[in-house]
Order: C-alpha cells, then structure tokens, then sequence
C-alpha cells in the first residue's frame, strides 16, 4: 500500500519534508481564522479554527464520498446534496464541534455557507462545509459569521500548509502528501484519527488538483481509490458520522494521462490514509495485515478489518508481546461468526516474515520468539513516557519511520484475490486520549 | 437481566457471601493440585494449576456448548465428542496453556483424560478436559500425569469453592451462583475474562446439579439459557478458543417442576454472566444496554453488542463523561452498515434515565450533563490506582456493587423484540492487564 519507506530524524526535518510536500495547486487559495466561544451545552469556554480552501472561480470538475454512518452529520448532508449541484467554489471547515443531529444543524451549515458565499462572490451552493468535534453540540453561528471574513483576508496561494494545519486539532502532525502528473499535481491534506479535545476521530481529506478532469471520471476514480484505502484503515474500529473525502480539480492544466492521473491519486489517498493510520490517537505501531489466496477481496479486507481491531491483538503488539495465540484466536473469530466451516487446513501465517502457523498447527519455538519480538520492537513508533498525572502523552511530534508490524494471512484456497489492511495498537496513550480529559 | 442488586463493604463480607452460595449439591467431590514446569515454547518457569470436579458415579445426564470460534481448543474438540458419549464422570481443567492448535493437541488431551479415568475408575470417554491459557503453547502432559494423583487424594464433598478458586487465574475473585429447586440447587461457578499472565480471556463455567433431568431436556435448557446470558456479554469483543459451559446432573434428588428448574438455571447463568463482566479484565463499570421495540431479538442483540464494543463509548464511560455523541455514532455505525436506511426517526434514547436523543436530535443542557456524570460516578466500581512502574492494577478483588451505566435504546418501531447486553468499559487496567506483561 504505501509509496514511501521515509524516516525522520526530527520534527525539523519532517517539518521541511512536509513543506516540499505542500506546494499549492494552481487555481486554489487557504486561509484560516480563530474565535473563543462558550458551547451552550457545557459552561466552558473553547476555541475554534475555521480553515477556509478556496478556488480562483468555481469548478464543475469535483468529487466527494462520505460517512455510512446512519447519523450523518449536517455538513455530510448537505455535502450531498452539493454534488447534483453545477460547480464549487470553495470549502470551509471549522475544528470543536461536528454539527451532528443538533437541533436545527442543517440551517446553521447552510447560514455559514451563504456568507462564506456572500464573502467570496460565489453562490451558496458552491460552498461545501466541513466540521469535526463533539458530536451532539450546536455551532456557534454567530462567532464563525464574526470570524468568516478574516479567514477570507487570509486567503493566499503558494502552500496549502496552512490548510493541513487548521484542520489538525491534536493530531500531532499535519499531513499531507502530493504526486505529480506532466504539469499539474494532486496534493491532499488529512485530519486524521487524532481527537478533539477529546472526541469523535473524523477523518476529513481534502484533494486538490490543478489537472483538468472531467467531473464525472472524478467521482469514479475517487469511487475505486477509497475502497483500498481510507476504506482499509481502521484505528478502533468506531466509524465517525462525519468522515469526508473531497477531490477538486482547478483545471488549469491539461491532463496528459488519465491512467496517469488515476494511478496518482491512489498513490496519494495510499499514502494519506497510512498517515491517518500512523498517526491515530496513540498510536505506538501500525499494524499491516495482508491477507492473500482469499475468494473475493471483500471478504480478505473484512477478514483483515476483524485482526487490526481485535483488542487482545492490538494489546499485546502495543507490549512488544509476540503472542499470537491472539492472532490466531482474532482469524478464528472472524471465520467462525462470518464462514463457519470454512476448510481452514490450507491457512498459513506469518509476523513479520515468520512462519506462525500452517497446516492447523502452530510453529514456535524460543527463537522465533525472540525474533517476532524484534520485529515489532523494530516497528515501535515510540516508547511510552511516564504518565504526568495519570496522563499518558505521545513525547513525539513527528513520525520516526514507516515501519509496520507486518502481518500475512495466506488462506491457502484456489481464490486469488488479496486485500491489505493497516491498523494500529491499543495504548495507554489512546486510552487517556480519550477517557482521561474532559470528565 | 440480574436477579440481585447485592453490595458489599469489604473482601470479607464478599467472602461470606461467596461459602454461603457454595454449597456442594449431592453426589459431586471437587479436588485440586499445583505444579511447576517450563513450557516448551518459551524458556520462563510457570505454575500450573489443575482442578477436578468429580461425581460419585458416572452420569447420562449432561450437557455442554462451546465456543464458536473457528479454531477451538484440543479440549473442545474432545468435548464435542463426549457429547455422543453415554455418561460423563468428571471433569478435568488446567490453567497457563488452553492447548490450541498445538502440535499433537488432541492426543495429550485424551491422554490426560485416560489417566484421570484410571484413578477414578471411571472410562476415558467419561472425562471432560477444560484448558485455559496461553493459545498455541503445548500441555506439560507429564507434568500434570505426575500432579494428577494429589488432585484426586483431594477430592472432597461440601462447598464447590475450591474449584471456583482453582479455575480463577488473574479474575480478581472467584465467581459462584446457587439457585434452589425444591430439595435440590443448581451451583455453578465461573472462570471469568480475567486474563492468565496476561493471555487469551476465556470463559469456562460448570454448573452442577444433584437435581433429576433427562439428559434431552438439560440440553434443550442450556441451549436456550445461553443466548440471553453468556452469549449476550462482552467485555472486550474478542473470543475465545476455548470458552465452554457445561452443565451435569448426578440425579440424586427428583425435580419436582421442569419449568422451576429451568427458571433457576437462566438465574444462575445470567447471575454468573454478569459476575464475567464485573470481574473482567479491568472493568471499572458494567454497562448494560436494554434494546427495546425492535423487530427481532437478534438485530437486537446483535445492536446492544455493537454499542457496548464500540472503543470511544468505552473510554468515554472509564472516565465518567457523559459523552454521548458517541453512543449515537456506535447505533449509526451499526445501523448504517447492517440495515441501511433503516428508519430511525422514532429512535429515543436514554442514559441513566435521562432522556439524551430522540427526534433525530440530541437533547443536551448542562444540567443533564451534570446528571449523566452523577450516574456514571454511581456506577463506577473503583476509581483507578496510580500505576506502579507505569502498570495499573485494580485496587479491590471484591465487587463494591451490582449497579450499571443504564443505556436505554428505543427503537421506536412497530416491532415489540427487545434484548439485553453487558458490557464494560475500556480502562487502564484494561491496557495494563493485556499489554504491559510478559513481553
């Protein structure tokens, strides 16, 4: 799945990849703005980023696909209806609170779209929001309408860095990641599984290309990229009611190759998805699992999905612990709820190119201990920090390497088809994340 | 769901409670012994505990049901088989090794089983094994060949509470329900998801009855008693290779009504179900989810599991938030992967009482959030130890109280199915238990 095996030595040189990443499609500006309110729910007091993304003149050239949550939030929902509309002219994403199933959400989307419409000279309809935070909160309308025209002074062209940077809440690093086509690029930004304050994971993902294609082989290419991969990542398994991947294309610059194109953009949706993976809410390791010989693809990612969010699994690789009695108990789950009977006989695994398991048996021994236990030493993102009253925070912000604790699945049946699904481990650090704050 | 609302002080209170429901029913000794070995696999030394229920003379009258895992324990393997089997004569379990998918699995169980037999004059086919334990690790068979003589100089009759001693690993007590049937009682113990330094949770429960039922009708009962109790909990998603709950008459005293008896026996199933997730691997609250107005009793269970798996819900409950967007992500993940477009307009929610959601809008002020906290803290088994060398341990092995974080889904259709899932929380001591040994 990835396209890169980069390691960083330090924030400073991470920080400088990043900008070489980040240079901004032609056609396209950011800008941000900041404002302190009160959420009429809670008494304390918050502060809220918008991010405004914003085309020189709007385009009919733009994709989009979204949460299967059952309860959308309203920026999904009118992201929706925005794709049987003419064109685009700009996206504004505010951080704090996701506007989901909040009394009257549809309205205050749509009341912030008009002025950020009225703003910029575009019509309303081609404003598309975008929200993450607290599910279950109202917006503050009236602070983002105050703040929406300095987020429009503050548009400027050149690096899209301040848009990877102002949709990020704790994440601990932006991200972002470009290819290029002949003349022309795709660079996309990510808001990963790094939690606001703390709450619901939204996975937010902006592409933006300056190479013209049409429209509708946008919405299909965008359609095949997520499958195998923002659709193979799983951090704990929770499926945010917000989750938006948007594709837009200036279309200044003629498109040379749409095979081309098409290959790019999965290469950067690869790589930003791996980002949002290794990146998550206290992530020590990622977790790669390729499963192969397996009869149709959904059933390989399916199984894949049930090993990266098994919890004793993703306890025991956050410990270094090569117990994969838990793998095997995870592939045994799966199997025996989804496709009892399956002729399993043929079944081999292997961690981290380490025969495990085959013909119904395992294969251990003191040695293969020792060296399971290396590999995911070797994959380890971290090592804890001692807890700061009772609170377990990552001492990093910057990812030292793409390594993974590599995981394969050999069904060992006549199918051919093969998925690869990454995940991450279970760690204090994620626990504190998200139960040690804001009770 | 529970048939008590029990609290106690201290461990010695506990411990009172736990003789008085110990009482042995006719015709049952139950015996134990330790030992010391190495296991093959990894050169570190452990001990072993085995424990043995024994009936005064070999029984028709018995029952069974096993995981569903795909890749069941040697033990579940031989105890499929005694199902066929005319009688069954006692019961062996060991703890450290669960005897999955290892190498000559099968044969070392059987063997066990034919020496236990010999000592008791019983027939090998009489002998039901149970292992808990590490996945993929092989028995020490001599070993325990060479501890089964003491084990059976200990059998003895009175109180079952060595053998829900002896089963325990790392539970933090152990777990024993009675129930009366006219002169008789149905006594069951319980190996809860208490993990073994620190390993796979498995969940091994043996009821005894001296009570007469026919060998068809015990069945036909623990059958249908399992859905709505042990198959209705989760602490953690994960499931084990060797989970097991067997049921066996000695017969000594008539059954005066079928009915009374079946009763009893979903009490103390669903009395010992409970105590499982109580006393599971770092719980610090027990959260039961009462689905109601549901089409059928499946999609409602299967609902209720989805919510009390679902890992921010968890953390939110460890730390007292009453962060109740992500209940309503954890119904919309699951409605919006298992029956899109559901309608969901009727939907009503409630947490401690408190009415959070209905309309397809949240219901929220700070004095609701305020009360939901107040719930949460009441229902909060222990409040967390500061780590020792950054592990976390429960303070307390003694359950304080049988109360739970309330969640009341209403799913307002025409369908009058409901169910009832428990689940806990995902804590430190969680983390700590499954990741933080061993490697």
């Amino acid at each position: 799945m990835p396209s890169t095996h980069l390691t960083f030595a330090d924030r400073a040189s991470h920080r400088a990849w990043l900008a070489a990443q980040s240079a901004l499609p032609a056609g396209f500006r950011v800008g941000s703005a900041q404002f302190d309110f009160t959420p009429a729910e809670v008494r304390k007091p918050a502060r809220m980023t918008l991010t405004l993304i914003a085309l020189d003149r709007p385009t009919a050239d733009f994709a989009a696909v979204f949460t299967r949550n059952a309860f959308p939030g309203a920026p999904v929902l009118v992201g929706r209806a925005r794709l049987d509309g003419p064109s685009l002219g700009a996206i504004l994403i505010n951080n704090k609170i996701s506007n989901v199933c909040a009394p009257g959400g549809v309205a205050a989307a749509e009341r912030i779209c008009e002025e950020t419409a009225r703003l910029l000279g575009f019509s309303q309809g081609e404003i598309l929001p975008g929200s993450t935070g607290v599910i279950g909160w109202s917006l503050p309308v009236n602070g983002i309408l105050g703040a929406l025209p300095s987020a429009v002074r503050s548009l400027a062209g050149g690096s899209v860095l301040p848009a990877a940077e102002g949709i990020v809440t704790t994440d601990l690093y932006p991200k972002v990641r470009r290819a290029a086509v002949g003349a022309g690029s795709i660079v996309g930004i990510a808001k990963g599984a790094g939690m606001i304050e703390p709450n619901m994971a939204t996975m937010l993902v902006y592409l933006l290309t300056d190479l013209s294609v049409p429209r509708r082989e946008l919405r299909r290419m965008l359609s095949a990229a997520v499958g195998p991969t923002f659709n193979s990542i799983s951090v704990d398994s929770d499926t945010s009611t917000s989750d938006t991947v948007a594709l837009v294309s200036s279309g200044g610059v003629p498109c040379p190759d749409a095979a081309d194109f098409e290959r790019a953009l999965h290469t950067v949706c690869a790589d930003l998805a791996e980002d949002v993976v290794r990146n998550g809410e206290g992530v020590r390791h990622v977790i790669r699992v390729s499963v192969v010989n397996a009869p149709d693809a959904s059933s390989a990612r399916a199984l894949g999905k049930t090993v990266v969010n098994a919890p004793l699994l993703k306890c025991a690789v956050a410990g270094n612990d090569p117990n994969v009695g838990r793998l095997v108990q995870a592939v045994g789950k799966h199997v025996g709820s989804r496709a009892p009977g399956t002729d399993l006989s043929g079944l081999r695994m292997a961690l981290g190119g380490v025969e495990i398991f085959s013909g119904g048996e395992f294969r251990l021994d003191p040695e293969k201990e020792a060296a399971l236990s290396r590999h995911m030493r070797g994959a380890e993102l971290y090592a804890s920090a001692p807890p700061k009253g009772g609170v377990y925070r990552p001492p990093v912000d910057f990812p030292a390497h793409e390594r993974c604790v590599e995981i394969e699945i050999d069904l060992g049946r006549r199918g051919r088809a093969s998925a690869v699904v990454l995940g991450a481990d279970l760690t204090h650090e994620y626990v504190s994340e998200n139960a040690d704050y804001r009770s």
